[in-house]
């Protein structure tokens, strides 16, 4: 099958990979209809974090083209969305509803499993790991399309930094970070009630799709400016949340520098901060938890939300091409002509 | 008037300080009944924090002597619970029930500001610090005044690690740290509906009195080990809350070590820790939240189930003295003959 393989940094190209098949009696073999190329996969790309030489792409949704013995739940010829990770069902995390941190679980696309970033994946523990979609008579839109591939990670992403940072009815949130995640996080805080969503972000596109998904300010300055500009817009009280969507030194402290004495931070960003110290939040009872969403536990609920036409996390990709154009997927996102970039590979 | 005075390492004496009088509007002076001897004080006596010359002790009960003319909802005469911190009860921390936090606020026996081991003390915005107890005619028992005196830090810190780490009804937690605040968050895990609660404890006294408070299980091993007989109680899984009530590399570490995927570590310990990096538990999707606790905040609550007899946290006290033997108070707690220190000071 075609699949993109990773060779390194600045260097995706298509190429071949084994056909999937199951393996374990738990396995399902999914045919993907929608991949994607996530932010994490740019910092693979430009060498900042390691990737494995191999498969790529962790996000992904599809067809059932054949399961195993065991599979109870799942048969050929269902939709569904796979979450980034795989995970048991059964693990005492997954029984918290943190599958991401699954004992047995990993990550499709870590050049080894099959990646969503090509034709087929292997699918372990299909039962506990993928999600059906329920197939109206008419067929999905393409929109629907986008939306569930959203909920494969960055939706999901974006909620877990909202719901880990306890977001309720009222709040007034901060989203630091504007790439897919950080976007996804501004719905995740409209949905979850917030009463004030202030996006940092200085790009006029990514702007303007923050406050379609419900930002109510916009700041555009960055480091101390940015903390500046956030307490001048809140009395100099700061905000109840911060959601912290980016992972580096400067973004961990200002959203540190803006939530409120007794405020939490949501942090989802790959954490490569260095300097970041916990005690100067506990000076100020800022909380912080975050981590890898445990997407599988948030989709069922998420999905709802697409079906009904309460979100459309879909429109964070802006730009689309097929598998044959991977690095053109890549070099768009790469050169910040993309927000997000999404991979036609089959229809339903 | 007499006062404790911190000279140095290793150097408490009885001295004097001015009569403290109403200074601002807003003042009020007490007179202590109790003080006692909290585990900073310890660390400052120990030369591991750093204390200024002068006043000590900011835990303290008493009766009002004199107010300000803007002084409303105090009277002479009036029984009263101090927070260890003043403040102001008007700026965004306060507001938002964090008055530890407040922007003018400050300690009570830091060196300058008058001390809780002391015969009076001058009491800043009397009306948003001071909480006042109703007095009952035929007046406080000793057990009552004792755990006034819990409420003024230890109690409150003890309720704070145990609200910041999210404890509810059936929750499975952890206690790390057996000083008077670490059994205080035995008793606040219990308050709060704790199904199982770990006291890691190695002292007798200790784990007996963890035990009176609440605890189920008590884990006498340290470290690596104290890790694996919690996980060994839970089956693998770890502890939904971690209380970490002592502050150092090695606590904060069992505390990391001890609580499940998607737990909650609930931060009280003065931070001496060096070493921890949050990234660590961004990995376990745990979260940390705490600081100094507001007590101020949790006071009125606390008091009712004092006065309704829920709970007893005075017994943490199980040294007894009065001011002229401050030395002795001390030393007691730090040749561990004494989890706490009461100071009787006047009668109510």
């Amino acid at each position: 099958m075609k699949a993109a393989i990773f060779r390194g940094k600045k260097h995706i190209e298509l190429g071949q990979r084994p056909d999937p098949t199951v393996q374990e009696t738990t396995d399902a073999v999914v045919r993907v209809v929608r991949g994607c190329v996530c932010g994490s996969d740019l910092w693979y790309y430009r060498g900042i974090n390691h990737h494995k030489v191999g498969s790529i792409g962790h996000e992904y949704v599809g067809v059932v083209e054949a399961v195993g013995e065991d599979v109870k739940n799942l048969a050929v010829g269902d939709f569904v969305i796979a979450p980034f990770t795989y995970n048991d069902g059964t693990c005492p995390a997954c029984r918290a509803g943190f599958e991401s941190n699954c004992e047995h679980g990993g990550a499709f696309g870590d050049g080894d499993n099959d990646g969503g970033q090509g034709e087929k994946v292997r699918a372990p523990y299909a039962d506990a790991t993928l999600v059906k979609v329920p197939a109206p008579a008419d067929g999905f839109t393409d929109a629907q399309l986008a939306s569930f591939t959203a909920l494969s990670d960055v939706m999901c992403t974006g909620y877990h930094a909202a719901v880990s940072a306890g977001v309720k009815q009222g709040d007034t949130v901060a989203v630091v970070g504007d790439g897919a995640v950080g976007l996804s996080a501004v719905l995740a805080a409209k949905l979850l009630g917030a009463g004030r969503i202030i996006a940092l972000s200085r790009h006029a596109d990514r702007q303007a799709l923050a406050k379609e998904f419900g930002a109510s300010d916009i700041i555009a300055e960055r480091g101390d400016d940015a903390v500046r500009a956030v307490l001048g817009l809140t009395d100099g009280a700061g905000v109840d949340a911060a959601l912290e969507c980016v992972g580096t030194d400067q973004s961990i402290e200002t959203a540190a520098g803006i939530v409120r004495a007794g405020g939490m931070i949501g942090a989802v960003g790959v954490p490569l901060y260095e300097k970041f110290d916990y005690k100067t939040l506990f000076w100020k009872n800022i909380g912080i938890k975050g981590g890898v969403a445990p997407a599988h536990h948030y989709i069922p609920e998420l999905l709802q939300h697409v079906l009904d036409g309460t979100i459309n996390p879909g429109r964070v990709f802006d730009y689309s091409t097929d598998l044959d154009h991977i690095t053109d997927a890549y070099a768009a996102m790469d050169e910040r002509r993309a927000i997000k970039s999404l991979l036609t590979i089959s229809q339903p």
